[in-house]
């Protein structure tokens, strides 16, 4: 195949007229080429290399990565670094080969890293544990480009020995190291990094990131579902005096901030997390055009989600040069950027209206192992009238949690949830086969009456459910067992569920379809009385031990302040 | 040799005692050891490092590089990366032939670039001229690191053909390429660094530091005698509305910003020029103390004059690990860092007390071109009574001058100066076989009777005479002609001169003869009236044509910023 079209040249950072040639699904020939008046180029838009996503866990999307393909090229994305780490808390290595072997039926770009904390804390049961020689087995593997983020700051910084062990081994092997280290500074930032740990998608201000930055670290800036730092980070008002000073030296206007230091102190925008609802909208095409409103210049931002990827872990693709994949994409013009067609080692996988491959299913196992419940699971017992018990307060969207205490009546022996104060049960079902149920308290919600479970619940995704009343919290959680994993929600008159049958993260249905599902079921939510945008997603948070302050496992009622477990009860 | 002793480890960052051997002027061993009650370590006092200024002038110093090493090594001086780029300027490759002849024959690593921009500008007379074909016979060498700073960016930006080819050759030979780009910024920055210039030591604010810095360069902060940079980019008040931003988001404090932010922003720690008065005093010993007073960690503070240059001009030295150089001093504590003893190759070349090596003297061939100058060479004529001219404001040791006007008195045809306004007659005397002369007038001195002259004058040191009168300015020229260059004050009852008879640039005496005549000669000019702390050096600005607003060459009066001549007389 050989055409002419304008390119946007990441290399040379220029926009100009070039000849492609491409065979065996490489650029071949990338010459230059002068248009005149009779012989104009074949191509009418600009070429970019196909954008990539280099921080990304999949299984948030809830769909495979065949799915996720499919809904991905239509906005111009071509390739994905993407961490199984949810997956693999659930199944393992195992779960990461399925992910592999899936990815590999669809002509799309899918590099992995292995995930490097799982499980993420010794206090809660997850479905597998990846220890060094794991990790070994994974970071041999061509698909497998970087060992994935060290959120175990704690354990770097302390020595702990597998740590140590697999952070030895990506450097043995030649693979980069990412990073997670929210708020880390100053000297144990140093021990952090002297590790060759070489990225951060944690920072949630300029001069965290500045320190970063300065240190070594390449810096990812995240626009996804759960986390969107950049408006704080590239926005000229979050950092006001910053530029008021500069200014004052004569020296630097808004521009100068955003394009000339902003721009550089950013390597990559990333999505880390994005939820089906927004990736029908798109990805990393709307992202760019956001970094652009908010100064960015649209070359830069380009190149944040091209050829600095692309450069950083190694891969054969993210820019238009000889040798390199074929991975691009038309775009109606530099100004706008609306993806017309993408293509995938030189073959046209989106033609502006289908997108043309098909797309494999992952055999569904059942990964539940759960007996189903009955409602005298979720009951808390209390020999007296009231009692006083803490609760988890938790705020819309946020990992964040607050320690609460209320007084609630008991009723037959039973602690009762209190509508009036918002003091709503929350429990963690073990579905590795150990068949208990932990019970707490939790405040937020807003639920009225019924229930919603789930069994995406970082990070080791056992079911979590909020209710308002055992009963249904039962039915919510067996619906979640009988569907093989999905999110469920019960009310008084009706109820629905969004089955997730592969490791109870993902479905085979395709991104609309899920999208949709999870749709109804957010407004059945509202229904319920829920007033959080995103129940779901909350919900998935409060068995994330590591963020503080107060978080349930299957083992109990954790403390994330002082790391032990709490009782419900106070007194 | 061996011996046990603790040692500042500036690969791992720490301080710990080790048993060292020397072997053939290398660190042989460098191997763990424990001292305990009975085996104490054998060196009192800590070793570092010998201190590396990795980018000086040294004939500012106006002293041999071998008086130069004498002075230095007091300091715990024991390498340099010198750009000779003055005797280039007059000498040509000859000039720094002999500056290295020079520097071989005492033991001290002298480290030399090659000039990249000699001559400085077309718009005055320069002894030499230094090709692309001379750069690249200068970085065949191996005692040439680098390209000398890259200060013709203006040619850089657009293109020159030479200078291209001279950063190209820098290139092919695997050497880094030094810059002086100040204030540059945005589009024009990204050009100049595209050839591949790798330092900066111009940055005058944080804010120039930190876009240079991100867009890949490595800093220079400068702590010498002209510029005296390191105040302005270390100190917290400078940057306070900086910090308050950052405190306002309630992670940052003072030490933050200047230990993790401000040090690894910055690279190294440079004298630039360092003038014998300051020479005496100290060198990089005195900085480093004074980046402590600023809040620099003093480890960051030693990294920044060792390891960091040592690393990035590829120099065998600055560490101590097996197989480097053995060059290191004895301090005796790290708080105080106060230089005891300096070992250059193992040797001890200072005990203390005495500089333990013999200094050779260059053979000064004299350089001065000129015929003898009679009073009539300094008249400027105008037909009438009186007539504005153009006037150079100058400042004290300011490189920037403004443009003022004066009327003047005409006596007998002949321009007078005045000293009721301060203007004063300004010459410059083509010293390369021309016998011009080119005649100006000068604010800011405040000489009321008496001239001063100097064969030191930036770019191209012709020789610069500043003075109330056409037959003193005529005397204090001629004594510099008889001293085959160097500086010279005459006033009514007395005179005096420092002669400089290598190349008009440098002297064969010690740092303290030098520095103890140049302190006469400034008392003297006092005595002229003269209100300028600095006279010397500022009247060397005056013909420092690339700074604007208003110079004089030898050719005529010079318009910085239309970068042309302009007429002295304005009707």
């Amino acid at each position: 195949m050989s055409f002419t079209a304008y390119i946007y040249d990441v290399i040379s950072k220029t926009i100009r007229p070039v000849k492609i040639t491409i065979k065996d699904g490489l650029f071949s020939e990338v010459a230059p080429f002068t248009p005149n008046e009779e012989t104009l180029v074949d191509v009418k838009g600009l070429i970019l290399p196909g954008f990539i996503d280099s921080h990304i866990h999949i299984e948030s999307s809830m769909i495979t990565p065949a799915q996720f393909a499919k809904i991905a090229v239509r906005h111009g994305t071509t390739a994905v670094v993407c961490d199984p780490h949810e997956i693999a808390n659930v199944l393992g290595v195992e779960g990461i080969e399925r992910m592999i072997e899936n990815a590999e039926e669809v002509p799309f770009n899918f590099y992995f890293t292995a995930p490097s904390c799982v499980p993420a804390t010794p206090f809660e049961t997850s479905g597998a544990i990846l220890d060094s020689n794991d990790i070994e087995d994974l970071l041999k593997k061509d698909e497998i480009v970087a060992l994935g983020e060290m959120m175990n700051f704690p354990g770097v910084i302390n020595g702990d020995e597998e740590v140590l062990r697999k952070l030895e081994l990506a450097r043995e092997y030649g693979k980069p190291i990412d990073g997670h280290a929210p708020l880390l500074s100053r000297e144990n930032l140093n021990k952090y990094l002297a590790q060759g740990i070489s990225t951060d998608h944690e920072c949630s201000n300029v001069a965290e990131a500045l320190e970063k930055k300065l240190k070594g670290m390449k810096i990812m800036v995240r626009d996804g579902s759960s986390a969107m730092d950049m408006e704080g980070l590239f926005n000229i008002k979050e950092s006001k005096s910053t530029v008021n000073h500069m200014e004052s030296l004569g020296l630097l206007y808004r521009d100068i901030f955003v394009n000339e230091i902003c721009s550089p102190l950013f390597d990559f925008i990333v999505s880390d997390d994005k939820h089906p609802n927004d990736l029908i909208k798109g990805h990393l095409n709307l992202s760019i055009k956001k970094a652009v409103t908010l100064g960015i210049d649209i070359l830069k931002a380009i190149d944040m989600v091209t050829i600095n990827p692309a450069y950083h872990y190694n891969l054969n693709c993210g820019v238009i040069r000889e040798g390199a994949k074929a991975d691009f994409i038309v775009v109606d013009s530099i100004s706008d950027c609306n993806v017309l067609k993408t293509f995938i080692g030189g073959e046209c996988v989106f033609d502006g209206e289908n997108v043309l491959f098909d797309v494999p299913e992952i055999e569904a196992q059942n990964s539940i192992n759960a007996s189903k419940k009955s409602p005298d699971d979720f009951d808390i017992h209390f020999d007296g009238d009231e009692c006083e018990v803490n609760v988890i307060e938790c705020f819309d969207g946020d990992l964040l949690t607050k320690k609460a205490t209320a007084k609630l009546r008991v009723k037959d022996g039973i602690v009762q949830s209190d509508i009036f104060q918002d003091v709503l049960k929350i429990a963690v079902v073990q579905r590795y086969g150990g068949n208990t149920v932990s019970n707490a308290f939790i405040k937020g919600f807003g639920i009225k009456g019924g229930a919603i479970a789930s069994s995406v619940a970082h990070d080791s995704h056992n079911i979590v459910v909020v209710g308002h009343d055992s009963e249904m919290m039962a039915q919510a959680v067996n619906q979640v067992i009988e569907d093989k994993g999905g999110i469920s929600v019960v009310g008084e008159d009706f109820s629905d569920s969004l089955p997730l049958p592969i490791a109870g993260l993902m479905s085979n249905e395709d991104a609309y379809d899920v999208a949709n599902k999870l749709g109804i079921l957010h407004n059945m939510a509202s229904a319920l009385g829920c007033t959080l945008k995103s129940p779901f997603m909350t919900m998935a948070f409060m068995s994330l031990l590591v963020i503080p302050s107060l978080k349930l496992s299957d083992m109990g009622l954790f403390d994330g302040d002082s790391f032990e477990f709490i009782d419900v009860i106070k007194n």
